[in-house]
């Protein structure tokens, strides 16, 4: 293994690409078109109308700053880059650079159960990305700081599995029965994460 | 308090949000659509037409770095971050991020009123969570340098919750009787801020 | 020679540049418009029209992922930048920021020989800048890194050249017979790179 | 004064900027819209038909690129920033965030005269720029590098004024002989900055 990877390079490319994705969520969210320029009723039902994009754009707003944070809770138990882990850390990056088509799709259509699935399979996708990295570290301990506690590592990589996926699988069965329970799970699951991080 | 957050990678992470942000703001000025291509007339009328959206971009231009250099001067004054603090911070990234929309709004339907209450809107809940950030602070001495001045510090935090929305507010009031008058608040803000720094 | 440019900032603006280019592609994806809103067959038809527009994003993606990757490799054998370095990187840079437009183009026009050929051609390009930027640096010396192998670095300036723009040229051809055939080499062009790479 | 500012956060500030910009410049050339999708004949003309804005974004990029050096060389005499710098600074940035419109309009208008004095007055204001922040460094000796020739400061500093927005108005009135030559010197003023450069 040539050590050819900077860790603060890819960092800072990560983040950058997290940064960008996090701004790009509210271009989905055009002015809308009224006839009466001056029309303050017009306007307010124009902006009303809106009110899925919104949910949508700060359900992804916080989705994303989540994965940032996970990523750098992930990223500080490592020691050194191989080109596997920037791979799949290309492919976490894939999955969350697409994040702003299936918000516009959800904000969209947000009554129409193939955007819930879209979104729940994206996120899904992203989630199950930092299990596979994770897996891959598993596998070369000499990539991890010596101060993690492997064991440890290795339960979380499982742990990781269930919990991301899991929950947008359910998020997307439950919007089967009423499109607002997917809503509520995928604005739940960051959530979760905000305040669970909160405790420690 | 597992002090998980590297603050030059939450400072950098913003700094990429606020980069972004200060800069999508023009996308929003579309070119205007003319019949006669070779017209000067006819596009220095389109262009003249656009007046409104110029000034909107250029208040949010400055907006956006006087918010830079008050989250700059903040982050400053922490010794380090945890994970409250990131929150907040992210609740400030969040209406900051939003800002393009509603200087779009205000730029395409600049004598309505609701779009004047939207833009002070989201403004003063950007300010607030300055405000919400600091006091989350003050409630946590040891995040502090030890250089800071606590007592100032927590009597900032009071002013910045008087000062910022409160301003927005009257803009919003003053907005009922003339639009430009909001304008001229919207703007004032970060000239007074832009100028009370330089005094310093 | 005057040494005025810092290679850490030369490094941070390109990979901003590279994070901002691989954010985009997606904006490029938009948001199907169907007549019934909750119908879920006409959005999974809309969705499905997609697919060369997704094919175009994955492909346009990896290969920037592996621009990278070329680029930190490369930038780690330089000792310091000229002027020179500089303007060839630019160049480098300006044909990948190009990207978004002939994947686009790709994803619009799929079927359409000059989609193909478009794409093809930047790419080519994109990859000679890099040859450009060894060869200026082959009659430099002195702005390598004392640990790098001349030689070798010689050698894999006229293997960029022979590798790059005629694998690219070799899909253009193929393109002639099958589109999928030119899809298909655009595509394992950064496969080959990533798994040539992994083997390391 | 109080040293509030820190050198290197508002490089990186400034940087992500440019990096922004000249990365979003490549989005105002949309993708045609032709009938017949896989006519060949019909997407070459479409294409050939965006020649200008192919021209414009060339132009713009490597101005950017200019900008980005300049900005470079101009930071590294600065031995530390006030927050007059910051904000000559954020001047200089505003209308540097600006260049995707007056491009856009160019590309989309480069027959008419108008887009010809929209583009090389907003260049003018942004060179000016440059003049101003170093004026008023001139003001404040205490700001520049030790190892800074004073007098070069304020010889080059006469020498910018006189060169960047003379340039830029010289192209104006030639565009009243003939577009093409605004054009040409519009390229001509990177161009020769680029060469200029390489010489030392």
């Amino acid at each position: 293994m040539k050590n050819i990877f900077s860790k603060s390079r890819v960092e800072t490319f990560s983040d950058g690409i997290f940064a960008i994705i996090i701004t790009l969520l509210v271009l989905e969210i055009k002015v809308p078109h009224i006839e009466e320029h001056t029309s303050t009723s017009e306007l307010v039902a124009a902006l009303a109308a809106l009110f899925p994009k919104f949910i949508g754009w700060i359900i992804s707003f916080f989705t994303i700053a989540v994965i940032w944070v996970n990523h750098h809770k992930l990223f500080k138990q490592f020691r050194q880059l191989d080109s596997g882990i920037f791979w799949w850390n290309a492919v976490l990056l894939l999955w969350t650079s697409f994040i702003p088509f299936p918000t516009a799709v959800l904000g969209d259509y947000p009554g129409n159960f193939v955007s819930i699935v879209l979104y729940g399979v994206v996120m899904a996708l992203m989630a199950v990305s930092f299990t596979l990295m994770r897996w891959y570290v598993v596998g070369k301990k000499e990539l991890l700081e010596e101060t993690v506690d492997f064991k440890a590592f290795r339960t979380g990589t499982w742990f990781s599995l269930l919990f991301g996926p899991v929950m947008y699988l359910t998020g997307i069965v439950l919007g089967l029965i009423h499109p607002y329970l997917a809503f509520a799970v995928y604005l739940g699951i960051p959530v979760y994460f905000i305040f669970s991080e909160n405790k420690n």
